[in-house]
């Protein structure tokens, strides 16, 4: 697989396994020492352990999907999403986001950053 | 206007400018010690003359069209695009494109990474 491919494909595992909620499995994708800024000004997680923390507050609560090709620089990359949740009276709201990030050589995300802010969130009906 | 809706204007009219191949005016979008890394991993250009040369020697090459929001955080935003280029035999090619900027308090641009890769381009027919 070519290292741009291989990225794809964890940008594809990334959205399925925090639409699933599996914050562990989701933790072992970052490195060690990753960082992580979502939304981009919140304070900034750094180490896997704060980065699963902070996946396993938000658990089940959105799913994620791509809405475009993942474009790949390199080591870098990024990608078009939506988040969807849905509330307790069943009424959802969208939020458009894209994620950059940024990769070590064992394929292992070093850092996370996602650009989305809470007066882009649109709710249905 | 509220900062954000003003960044995504800026985004807009970026995306025109460039189709436009009007280099001088893309300038101004930047702030004088701006810097440009388009794609990510090409040598970075630093100061509104480096930058005015970029597009200058692109002008006209590609048209871009914004595929989806802007999504705004603060004074970072990204948007994903498409790049158009047309080839002499009239067959078009197109890039995906993911454009990531900062601003400074003045609506200026203060850094434009662009997340794209030559592997990517698809071509027409």
């Amino acid at each position: 697989m070519q290292p741009s491919d291989r990225i794809r494909a964890i940008f594809a595992r990334y959205v399925e396994l925090v639409s699933a909620g599996h914050y562990d499995a989701i933790a072992e994708l970052y490195a060690p020492d990753a960082t992580l800024e979502d939304p981009i000004g919140a304070p900034q997680k750094r180490g896997r352990e704060a980065i699963r923390g902070f996946y396993q507050a938000s658990a089940g609560a959105a799913k994620l999907d791509l809405t475009g090709p993942v474009r790949v620089s390199g080591r870098e990359a990024a990608a078009p999403m939506q988040a969807t949740l849905t509330g307790p009276d069943g009424k959802r709201a969208f939020i458009d986001i894209i994620d950059v990030m940024s990769f070590d050589e064992d394929g292992l995300i070093t850092s996370m950053r996602a650009y989305w802010s809470p007066d882009a969130i649109r709710r249905e009906g």
